[in-house]
């Protein structure tokens, strides 16, 4: 089985990602970030992931991005509820979050062999971020193969985002399909203090959303439903 | 004066970058990483660098490599001393460490509205380090136009590398006219308890040629020495 590192946050779209490299037969490394966000309690999530999963090993990175702030997620700032989408980039929006993201993903595969990466960005139920569009995926991708020394050894690296072009209820089907239990995962970006999600954050509307399109039962416990 | 970001680590190259900065009339925002290094003492020469050679701001990041490891600087595998320069790749090379280091810096372009990142990577007197490439840096800056919000308004990111192709000598004596004290700066990948430099890790072996090589006294305190 060849090896692979996956950035694994805890939430709907990267468990479903691992799902996806797991049936496409990686042995899966998968990385968690904990970065300062105030919704941390995803990280707890993405063990229960790995492990239900089948990770071939999980690590939790710590960087602490609240040193650098600039979002609703790394500060104290609010975070917005029942957001129109009006097409801007939202104050959630972490300063280069998922450069800082793929670059740890990048060390650890030269760590453990793996030139495959994988990561569960998705441009269509999204929120505008641009470190989640394929343009940015590609040129990683190349910046990979010059920052290495197995680039410089020849190898080639593929970012692989499997989830780039569904809409959150393919994803959710998906997953279903391949025995994700959405149950395990956690999107809100500002949960009530038992955990339990707003409902309101784009997060828990995406996939509020989702679950409605998809025909599928939301698991989630949102708070005050 | 128009902002910038700086990555400073305490050494001599970025300490001399600083003053390049500086001279060009850039207002430094300058970012340390605590990695898990194990010459953590280069982070509080930071501090003093910064300071002494006029920061508009400075910030400590931590990010813990350690839970990647991989490389001689981050485990506690031995770092060679009186290494002959093969032409390899050393085991004190960080994997994707300048990658890390660079999206930190970009997300804080992002929150101070900088567009000018600097990196005191030299490909002359180096140590072959994959990430210390011209082609690795203009690299990233392509992808920092596609990670970023600013990137989507149509910024265009410069990384100044102004170090990259000058010898270690021509650095130090660059340093001098700018009034660098490199008796501030710490080099040394293996240090003492008490600080003093091991006089013989790579990093160490450069910065003492260099001295020699300029013609300018050392202010470097070695063990034994």
């Amino acid at each position: 089985m060849p090896d692979c590192v996956l950035l694994l946050s805890g939430g709907l779209d990267s468990a479903t990602c691992l799902a996806i490299a797991r049936a496409e037969g990686f042995a899966v490394h998968a990385l968690t970030v904990r970065y300062g966000q105030r919704h941390a309690r995803e990280v707890d999530q993405a063990r229960v992931v790995a492990s239900a999963l089948g990770a071939a090993s999980h690590r939790v990175v710590e960087v602490d991005l609240r040193s650098i702030g600039g979002s609703a997620l790394t500060t104290d700032a609010e975070v917005p509820k029942d957001r129109a989408d009006d097409g801007s980039i939202p104050v959630t929006y972490v300063p280069a979050r998922n450069t800082v993201f793929l670059s740890l993903a990048l060390g650890l595969a030269e760590v453990v062999g793996a030139t495959d990466l994988f990561l569960g960005v998705n441009a269509v139920d999204y929120s505008g971020y641009p470190d989640c569009r394929p343009e940015f995926v590609e040129q990683f991708q190349r910046l990979a193969a010059l920052a290495t020394r197995a680039g410089v050894q020849g190898a080639r690296y593929t970012v692989h985002a499997p989830l780039l072009a569904l809409s959150k209820a393919q994803i959710i089907r998906r997953g279903v399909e391949l025995g994700v239990d959405y149950g395990l995962t956690h999107s809100c970006y500002d949960p009530a203090p038992d955990g339990r999600a707003c409902g309101r954050c784009d997060s828990c509307r995406l996939r509020r959303q989702g679950f409605a399109d998809a025909g599928v039962a939301d698991p989630t416990r949102y708070a005050g439903g």
